[in-house]
Order: C-alpha cells, then sequence, then structure tokens
C-alpha cells in the first residue's frame, strides 16, 4: 500500500485535558515499529472506561491523549517481525493483550498478559517507550494500548485478534469489550451451572450481556436489578426473567432478594461500579456457595466492605477483566459465535453517529437510554 | 447401661455469666429424645471460640450454658429412631452437622449443613426447643451443638462422627475443630495444588494444620507470618520453610510478601481473626489467581475492605467453616488417616490438664505458648 512506511495524517477524536470536549484534529500516526501493527479503524463504540478516563476522575489518565477501545478495523501495515497478521487482515484491537509467553499467559489461570502494560498503562509503545501519536510534533499518549477514536492507530501485535473477514465492522466493533465482559464473567469467571438462580445488578450493555450468557448457561432464574425501570422492557430480550427496582423497597436490595430466592442466589454481577452495590451483590448470595463477581469498575480510591463472616459462611467473592476472555484466542471464536448467532451483538446497539459527533455520543451515554453508540470513523 | 433413660447428675464446667470464671457443678443430664445421643465426653480441648463466648463479646452467646466443642467420647445411650450410632461407639462430636437431607447437604458444594442449626444457635434442643442440662432445675444452655465441658452431653444424631474405637480418645478430640479447619482450608477451600506458593497468617493450631495440609498437598514455599517469632521453631515441624514477623518490617506486610515473591502467593490464609490482617492476606496474593482464605473468625460487628480492582485484577475471596469438611462422613476418614500416620495431631497437644483445672487452661490459651490444652475430664 501507499501508506506502507510512512507517516499517515487523519482524523482522531483528541482529549486535550479532562473534562473538556473533544476535539477532532488532524494527528499524525507514526508507522508501526517492531512488532507493532497500524491499523485502520473503521468503527468504534463509546464505553464507561473513555468516559472515566475522559473525566479525570482515573488517576492514571494522562492528557492529551486519544481514547476508545471498542472498536474494529483492517491492518493497514505491520512492523518488522509481525507474523501474525498483514495488511489487509480484518481485526478487534484489545485493551487486554495476549502474547502466550509471559507468566500470566502460561498460567493458563488469567487473561491478564503482561507482557506490554509496562507501556500500555503509561500511554506508550513497548519498543522506545514513546507515542506514534502526534499533532505538529507534539506527542498525544496512547490509551488502553487501542486508542479507536482516530481513522489510524498503533498497536502491539499482542493486542490484535484476528478475525473473519465476513463480519461486519460495524456490529463485531463490539466485541472489543461490553460484550464479551457480560458472557464471560458468566462462562469463565463464574461458570454458572444449569438451573442457577442469578442476579443481575446494572442493565446497561454489560449486565444484558451477563443475562444473556447466563441464559445460555441455562440459569432457571435471571433477577435483573436496575434504578431505572425502563430498563426492564429491554432486558427481557436478554434474558432477565424478573425485574427489581431498588427504589420500589424499603428493605436494603439485598434481603429484597434473598427473600425472593428462598435464601439467596446461586450467583450476583455487580455491572454498575459503585461500591454499596457491590457488597449487597455479594450479601444477597446464598450462604454456603453463593459468588458474586464484581464486574463493573468503582472510582479510584473507592473500597468495597462486609462482616467476614459472609465469606467464612461459604460465599465467594470474585472480579473480571474482559469476562476473563483471553483476547487474540477468544475474540475470533466470538465473532464467528455471532456469525452462527448464537450471541446478540446487533440488539446492543442503539444508536449510530460519526466520528465527528463523538462529543454528543458521550452525552447520549450519560443520560442511559444508550446501550452503545457506534461510531463511523470514516464519515 | 443403668444409665439408659435416667437422669445423669455429673460434672460439667458452667459459665455462668460472660467473662467470669467458669464454675465445676453437679449438672443434670436428660435422657436423650428422638433423635438424640448422650455422649459421655472423655476428652476435651479447649478453642478459641469458647474464649469468644465466654468472654461476652459474642453477641450470641448466651448464659448460663456450658461450652466446650472440641471432644471425644463413648456413646451412652441414643433416643428413638437413632440408628447410626449405638451405646458404647467412639464419637466425636460435630458442631457442624450433617444430616444429608437439608439443601445445603445435598448442594454437594457445602458441609454447612442447615437442618438443627435453628436450635443450636439457640442453645436448645429441636425436639422440643429445650435444653437437656439443668442445676437443680434451672436450664443451662447447649453450646454449637456440643457442649463438651461436661462428663456427658447430649447432641442432635446428625452432629454425632462414629470413629474406630482403636483411635487414643484423647489425641483425637483435636479432629473436633482446628486441626480439620485447617487441612480442610487447603484442601477443600483452596485447593492448593503442588508447586504453589503458600501465605499463613498467624501460627496457632489452625495456621499449622494450614502449613501441614499445604505440604501434603505438595506446596513448593510455605511462608509463615506471626508476630510472636517463638512460632517459627514450631512451625518448621509442620512445613513452614520462611518466616516473616510483621514488627520487623516497617512496610505493609502485603508488600512485604509480594517482594518476597516476585508478584504475590498463590494462595494466603488468615488464621488469627483479625480483619486488617485479612485484608493484607488477600493483597499480597498474586493479579490473576491469588486465592485469600479467611480461616480466622472476627469479632462481631468488624468489617473487611479492599479496593474492588483486587479482585477485578483477579483475586479471589474466600472463607470457610470447619475447612469445608463434611463432619460426620469425613472426620472418620481423618481419624483413619491419623491412625495410618497421614497427618499429625499428637504435635498440636502441648498441655494436658483436668475438667477441673479448666480455667488455668483458659489462661494458658490466652498467654499464646500453648497451641492445644488436651483436658481429662473424668480425672
Ligand atoms: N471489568 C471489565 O473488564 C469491564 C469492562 C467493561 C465495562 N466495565 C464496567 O462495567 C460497568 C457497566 O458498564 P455498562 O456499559 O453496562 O454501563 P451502563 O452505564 O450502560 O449501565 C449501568 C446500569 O446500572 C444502572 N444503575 C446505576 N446505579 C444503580 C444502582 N445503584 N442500582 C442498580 N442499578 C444501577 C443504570 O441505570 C444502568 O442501567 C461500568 O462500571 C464499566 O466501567 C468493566
Ligand atoms: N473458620 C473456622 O471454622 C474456625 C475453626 C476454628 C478456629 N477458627 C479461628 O481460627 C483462628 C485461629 O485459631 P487458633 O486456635 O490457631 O488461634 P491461636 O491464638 O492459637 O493462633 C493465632 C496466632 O496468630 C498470631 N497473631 C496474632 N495477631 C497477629 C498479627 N496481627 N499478625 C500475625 N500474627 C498474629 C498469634 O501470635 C498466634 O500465633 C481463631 O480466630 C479461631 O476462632 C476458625
Ligand atoms: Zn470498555
Ligand atoms: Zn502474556
Ligand atoms: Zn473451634
Ligand atoms: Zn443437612
Amino acid at each position: 500500500m501507499a501508506t506502507q512506511g510512512q507517516i499517515i495524517t487523519c482524523k482522531a477524536a483528541v482529549a486535550w485535558e479532562a473534562n473538556k470536549p473533544l476535539v477532532i484534529e488532524d494527528v499524525q500516526v507514526a508507522p508501526p515499529q517492531a512488532g507493532e501493527v497500524r491499523i485502520k479503524i473503521l468503527y468504534t463504540a463509546l464505553c464507561h472506561t473513555d468516559a472515566y478516563t475522559w473525566s479525570g476522575k482515573d488517576p492514571e489518565g494522562l492528557f492529551p491523549c486519544i481514547l476508545g477501545h471498542e472498536a474494529a478495523g483492517i491492518v493497514e501495515s505491520v512492523g518488522e517481525g509481525v507474523t501474525e497478521v498483514q495488511p489487509g487482515d480484518h481485526v478487534i484491537p484489545c485493551y487486554q493483550a495476549e502474547c502466550g509467553e509471559c507468566k500470566f499467559c502460561k498460567s493458563g489461570k488469567t487473561n491478564l498478559c503482561g507482557k506490554v502494560r509496562a507501556a500500555t498503562g503509561v500511554g506508550v509503545m513497548m519498543n522506545d517507550r514513546k507515542s506514534r501519536f502526534s499533532i505538529n510534533g507534539k506527542p498525544i499518549y496512547h490509551f488502553m494500548g487501542t486508542s479507536t477514536f482516530s481513522q489510524y492507530t498503533v498497536v502491539h501485535d499482542v493486542s490484535v485478534a484476528k478475525i473473519d473477514p465476513a463480519a461486519p465492522l460495524e456490529k463485531v466493533c463490539l466485541l472489543g469489550c461490553g460484550v464479551p465482559t457480560g458472557l464471560g464473567a458468566v462462562w469463565n469467571t463464574a461458570k454458572v451451572e444449569p438451573g442457577s438462580i442469578v442476579a443481575v445488578f446494572g442493565l446497561g450493555t454489560v449486565g444484558l450481556a451477563v443475562a444473556e450468557g447466563a441464559k445460555a448457561a441455562g440459569a432457571s432464574r435471571i433477577i435483573g436489578v436496575d434504578i431505572d425501570s425502563k430498563k426492564f422492557d429491554i432486558a427481557k430480550n436478554f434474558g432477565v426473567t424478573e425485574f427489581v427496582n431498588p427504589k420500589d423497597h424499603d428493605k436494603p436490595i439485598q434481603q429484597v432478594l434473598v427473600d425472593l430466592t428462598d435464601g439467596g442466589v446461586d450467583y450476583s454481577f455487580e455491572c454498575i461500579g459503585n461500591v454499596s452495590v457491590m457488597r449487597a451483590a455479594l450479601e444477597c448470595c446464598h450462604k454456603g456457595w453463593g459468588t458474586s463477581v464484581i464486574v463493573g469498575v468503582a472510582a479510584s480510591g473507592q473500597e468495597i466492605s462486609t462482616r467476614p463472616f459472609q465469606l467464612v459462611t461459604g460465599r465467594v467473592w470474585k472480579g473480571t477483566a474482559f469476562g476473563g476472555f483471553k483476547s487474540r484466542s477468544q475474540v475470533p471464536w466470538l465473532v464467528d459465535k455471532y456469525m452462527k448467532k448464537e450471541i446478540k451483538v446487533d440488539e446492543y446497539i442503539t444508536h449510530n453517529m460519526t466520528l465527528g459527533e463523538i462529543n454528543d455520543a458521550f452525552h447520549l451515554m450519560h443520560e442511559g437510554v444508550c446501550l452503545r453508540c457506534v461510531l463511523d470513523v470514516h464519515a
């Protein structure tokens, strides 16, 4: 391709400062170095982690940066030594890398690859600990190793999942974060068995994907908990069988659920990021075996608490990142499941906009009417 | 036997009030009713749960009562419908029942049988919701469904483990609580694999049994943590390979352990009952898979806390009661393992005294020089 080895100047939404509108800028994207891949991003969705860092509440947030981590695109060029993808491949960039070689990957017990974290955690690439993004020579930080709010981005090769080229990129971009997180929380982290009673706290994209995963796992009851009663109609389509709005009850929500289920649920999932709800989600679990999985991301500095007796009497407290999925090996499998209509994706997309409308898209997200908004990055 | 169907008057240590010395009294022990077993207790040890309730800090403690729950004896008589034991059988009374029929027993996921809890939790027997102990007509409460600080006690049939009559009761009485708790925390709750790095917080009987269990499970390193450096010499005999005294370090103990183990331990066990140590035990676990088990019992009202990020990045927080062992089916198996010299018991017994010396025995326990003190109940 004509652009290989060249700097590409393209549009990107730049977060210059915390909590200030993103600005569409002409950004210079340097060619990929050894072990790197440059991707033409076609579609990206917005996720709460973008909004969180943008808000300035993330103490590790670095500005200026290019946010975005739920996207799909096509490989434009690859750096030296990259063998697993080549120009033209359809891919999903993965904020959770998978190198296959580090002690995390080798353990077989976790998807939290450690290979590039030292660089992605501070907004740069491993090779030279510098950014590939700049505007007139001024570097712009990467974000989560993905930075998908840009027409082109550069990522580490261990962070690229190659997918079926027949898959519609404007849909499967969602398989970069929220949907796999919910499905995997159920399938990988909790390992819900047929007949289980499940409670889902928070019925956004992540909570709905939990419900969908629980239904697929054969759960007998899926109790959705949300303070927004409008969510129930949507939630039914994802497998939620009962709905509880904490605002309708005087009792603590954990007590409401224990009463509803003759002792508590088998599995619960917190998909909000609220530490009091995390406690309720643990405490509504059945004595002896109930397992609660924290999926929501709480604001920095906040803490969870409970009485240790909750654990001594058999409850288990866990958490999950990207649903425990190994990104490069399992995202393509999720895409295949979508192509076979075994998992939903389209149903989570409530809005379609363009990169230029990204600030409006963030507003939508904050208003809660939106599950996922997909941006056409080149429109 | 001459005593069958009769009230037996015998010696028992009665806790008349919280925090007042126990008094050896002549107690009337009524015959067992349907589904009950009267046991001649030969040997009993003291455990911290006895001391905790005695201290008055246990909000569910009822006085006057007969404490004690780590003991062995011989069945004196059985009530109507009792088929699994008969007079003369050697038994260990179990504060954790096992009925085989309740939803807990049937779940296969927990040892927390629910059959008699409604009664044992309030110091009475299920049948008539009354006590079998009295002094001149005044009822004395049961404790934990066992009340072993008495020459005779009455327990529910679902709380009696029948053991090999060749086993020395003055030793195997320890298999009623502390030793199984530690072994089971490793084998049943954590399921430690060969090669694992293990940290044990607190090197009393429970912590030493954790170390012993971890060694048997093939742990590669067993790091003992105690504020009493005298514990290390003893601990070596139970499998502890390294010793850390938090008092020797300025850094938080979780950081000391993370540094010692290149990222954290695979499994940790809190065997003290201190909520700050419970937090440290979780936070010294390795990202991605480290599992922490709470074994110690904290004082009422105290809470554990941590940042939810600890769980989202793959650590698991659990707890255990009686090490997850199903009492009636597995205590006999533990006795057999002891008889085959596959587990230690004798080594935990540092003192032998008589029932009449029970107040001195409690003092010993508080001084920390003692692991287990076994009382000869009929001396
Ligand atoms: N662990 C991971 O890997 C991972 C990945 C993606 C997203 N997340 C996190 O998952 C969470 C959910 O993401 P989402 O996109 O579904 O968010 P969302 O905002 O779309 O959904 C949250 C839902 O929770 C409801 N809610 C808010 N407060 C509530 C309360 N007190 N009780 C009950 N319901 C309440 C809201 O009405 C909303 O329906 C976020 O914290 C996000 O950061 C985690
Ligand atoms: N979960 C269960 O089923 C179960 C069963 C039996 C006992 N327990 C509990 O287990 C705990 C331990 O019992 P035990 O009989 O071994 O007690 P113990 O008192 O003999 O041992 C406790 C040890 O912890 C050490 N310690 C105290 N504070 C410490 C600190 N801050 N840091 C490090 N070490 C510290 C002490 O020096 C001592 O060696 C108790 O809380 C007991 O109630 C629980
Ligand atoms: Zn996300
Ligand atoms: Zn890796
Ligand atoms: Zn005990
Ligand atoms: Zn039972």
